[in-house]
């Protein structure tokens, strides 16, 4: 990938669908991708890896067994390797996440909405 | 560390000194750390990481051998692994450095302003 400046609402603007992972930038093998999404997700965990998430467009709140964790642009948060969470979109929001290539949606749950596939824009 | 929403303007506001690295965030074994910087960096390569700049507060830019990167907030750029570069800000600015833990600074050119120390905030 070319050395270039990568804005993300200008990347986000590119999206026209909604829950397709859109790869924007690589650091060694983690990938950094934009999702716009509207939905509940479902309840997982990923075994092997922390994930974080940060709020590009919009507000959501992430599940977890414990507490609920509301993010607004500009907030991230890392959700530790193991830890069950569910991300829950009543709005249409752009989200960036950070993991290693290869990491599924849906960690260890599997089902209709899994997804491992990245566009990149 | 718990799981806790991080927003970085909110960190960036906490930071009283110029040039210190304060860590805000690990996933896995890398560190997410926010400086304020007003300075000419130096000329250094990191020949074993890519590494993450992304603009929180202010414009800055990136030397690299062949083209200059302008950066604003909202912005991010990888710099590859071995890749030659100099930050240089002019106006004080909020940075968010993103790369493995222990990553020194002035990569593998050394010199005064080599610094490798994080205090969590």
């Amino acid at each position: 990938m070319a050395t270039e400046v990568i804005n993300l609402k200008d990347k986000a603007g590119l999206i026209r669908d909604l829950h397709a992972y859109k790869g924007v930038a690589k650091m060694n093998n983690y990938d950094f991708k934009l999702v716009k999404a509207k939905r509940e997700f479902i309840w997982h965990k990923h075994p092997d890896t922390d994930e974080v998430f940060f709020a590009v467009e919009g507000s959501f709140v992430i599940h977890l067994r414990d507490k609920v964790l509301s993010l607004s642009p500009g907030d991230l948060v890392v959700i530790p390797k193991g830890v069950e969470h569910k991300p829950v979109f009543d709005t249409q929001c752009t989200v960036m996440l950070i993991e290693p290539e290869g990491t599924v949606n849906t960690g260890d749950s599997g089902g209709d909405l899994t997804d491992d596939h990245v566009e990149w824009i």
